[in-house]
């Protein structure tokens, strides 16, 4: 692959584009607001699109709605040899392009399972993908060779292929991605109008549970409308819990509640941890340390010095004090190394398994 | 305050009794289950409480709906001068407490806003209620020497002291606590049965809405059933607004979802920052870092050198690769510096603001 047009730079857009400026892979870049591009330029994304020639592959970073047409517009031109999208929502754009007369067999419907809060070019990065899955959605006319270049721009951009056709793909995001959202949305609402009496006692919880619902509305609004009898589906069961508990609260059978929460353990333990697989299995040591420059560094030196690899690591601040606590997570093999370093080094610890 | 009395040593007594042994205040622990006793004293906690004598205050850790008997228990026998309970609910102990015939005089009623999805004992950290706000309820009847006395044990845990009443108390935490946990269980509930493919396109997002859902179930069924009414006037509220995104996304009118997604957006954005005041604005430098021991040593050396305070770290890992990427989050002001030491160290870095 040593060509690709990307076709919208947002976030996904200009996240593409770097992530492959990044494996030196020419790129050029076009938006319905030049300024977009522009910007996506800037940031070393590649150069904006000056029309004509022929590219290996265009991405089309677009709206849901509008992937289609763009498709067919960009096929009437002869501007790529491959196509491709990310739209969230896969049946749309697929039966929209079918009854545009657009040639299926170049193009490869995909969706990576990445995002933000933030939105626009300056919100991307190429490291976006790292990791995370990539949904394709080739029909039973989808060239062999069109597969196989989107799959190389899948694995450029550090993500790991799922393949999978729209109907499937729609109804998993329907309860993975889009449901979570509005559901998201529909708790955080309660928060608008709070006393600040309320919100000053929010802990860590509130703010996972809502965190979300801050993405960007219109955005989401269309991918909502395009994957609508799948979403509407997993919320009204979920609507239908939450009124059933309700009922059994306020009927004095709170007792009965146990069974949802039961329920709701047994799925939070269903999903897989962040590397893809199973839920890691670290052990955790805390330590205190002073809100001050240079601390973390002795600190890690200390760790690398016990040739001990921290795998993940959390700060907790604490307002008002000049301490924090840092979770530190590594291989359980490796916490008892870890554990002798900080003590050595002064730091109060706490180790958990 | 030399000498404190716990009573019930699972997850929020014996983070109690070991941040109050962090103090060097001595410190008796106490459960129905002598084991888990015996494993608080083993981790620090404190001594196992022999009987006899009489402590300056007792801090009941016990379910809500056992606070009111082991209170009127303890009082009988003159065990403490001063008397609290850390209960998620407020108006039911203490309603109890006066149906006993306790002395209100000496108790006060409170709630520390902090816990973990784990519990029992072992999971008790020193640092549970650094930063948290701690919710104290006294009555028209407390005495101010029993609120001076618990307004310290709040303070020795490193705690931020919230003085309310039981019914804004209870109200303010079926919107920010317990309703969310409902929700969180009725989002996690739906992927209890679902395709494992659907389950490996999870992304964070996922896992933050449903991770509170993990929380210890029978617990979670006393708290919401002593909050039932406010908790369910919450969830009525939720579930209609998801039942009518249903309603709306199965007529066709998904563009009407906007108006909840716009509350959603609004509600999360009144959420207080981790520190407790406005949401932090930090600017963030994201660095491309190798899997290894020492590399983070490198990094965190390379800024406290530059004099920069890392004020919060996330690190993404990415499966298969040799890589990951660390957000840093400075003082916007630092930002400069962290870039340039970074880039002069040869790492790959990108900065947001």
């Amino acid at each position: 692959m040593r060509s690709v047009l990307v076709v919208g730079t947002g976030l996904i857009g200009t996240s593409v584009a770097l992530a492959l400026r990044a494996a030196d892979i020419s790129v050029f870049l076009s938006d319905t607001d030049a300024s977009a591009a522009r910007l996506a330029a800037e940031m070393g994304a590649g150069v904006v699109f000056a029309g004509g020639g022929s590219v290996e592959l265009a991405v089309l970073a677009v709206p849901p709605s509008a992937v289609a047409g763009t498709l067919s517009d960009l096929q009437a031109r002869d501007a790529a040899r491959f196509y491709t999208d990310v739209a969230s929502v896969k049946q749309l754009p697929v039966s929209a392009a079918v009854a545009a007369g657009c040639d299926m067999t170049s193009y490869v419907p995909g969706h990576p399972l990445a995002g933000r809060e933030k939105h626009g070019p300056a919100a991307a990065r190429a490291d976006l993908f790292l990791g995370r899955s990539w949904a394709l959605c080739p029909g039973p006319s989808t060239s062999s060779e069109a597969v196989s270049c989107v799959t190389s721009l899948v694995s450029a951009c550090g993500a790991v292929p799922v393949r999978t056709d729209p109907a499937s793909h729609d109804r998993w995001v329907a309860l993975i991605s889009h449901a979570p959202h509005v559901v998201a949305a529909a708790m955080a609402t309660r928060l608008e109008h709070a006393d600040d009496a309320a919100l000053s006692l929010a802990g860590q919880g509130l703010r996972d549970v809502t965190r979300i619902a801050a993405g960007d509305t219109v955005l989401w609004t269309q991918i909502l409308s395009a994957n609508a009898v799948a979403v509407a589906s997993v919320l009204d069961a979920v609507a239908a819990d939450l009124a059933q508990a309700a009922r059994l609260l306020a009927d004095g059978s709170g007792d009965k509640v146990a069974a949802l929460l039961e329920g709701g353990q047994a799925g939070v333990a269903r999903i897989p941890g962040k590397h893809g697989s199973a839920p890691a299995e670290f052990a955790v040591v805390q330590v205190v340390i002073r809100d001050q420059p240079g601390e973390l560094s002795r600190l890690f030196a200390a760790a690398g010095a016990a040739r001990v690899n921290i795998e993940d690591i959390r700060i907790e601040h604490s307002p008002g004090l000049p301490v924090g606590v840092a979770e530190l997570s590594v291989r359980p093999a490796e916490a008892a190394a870890l554990l002798s370093a900080l003590d050595a080094g002064g730091w109060p610890t706490r180790h958990f398994s």
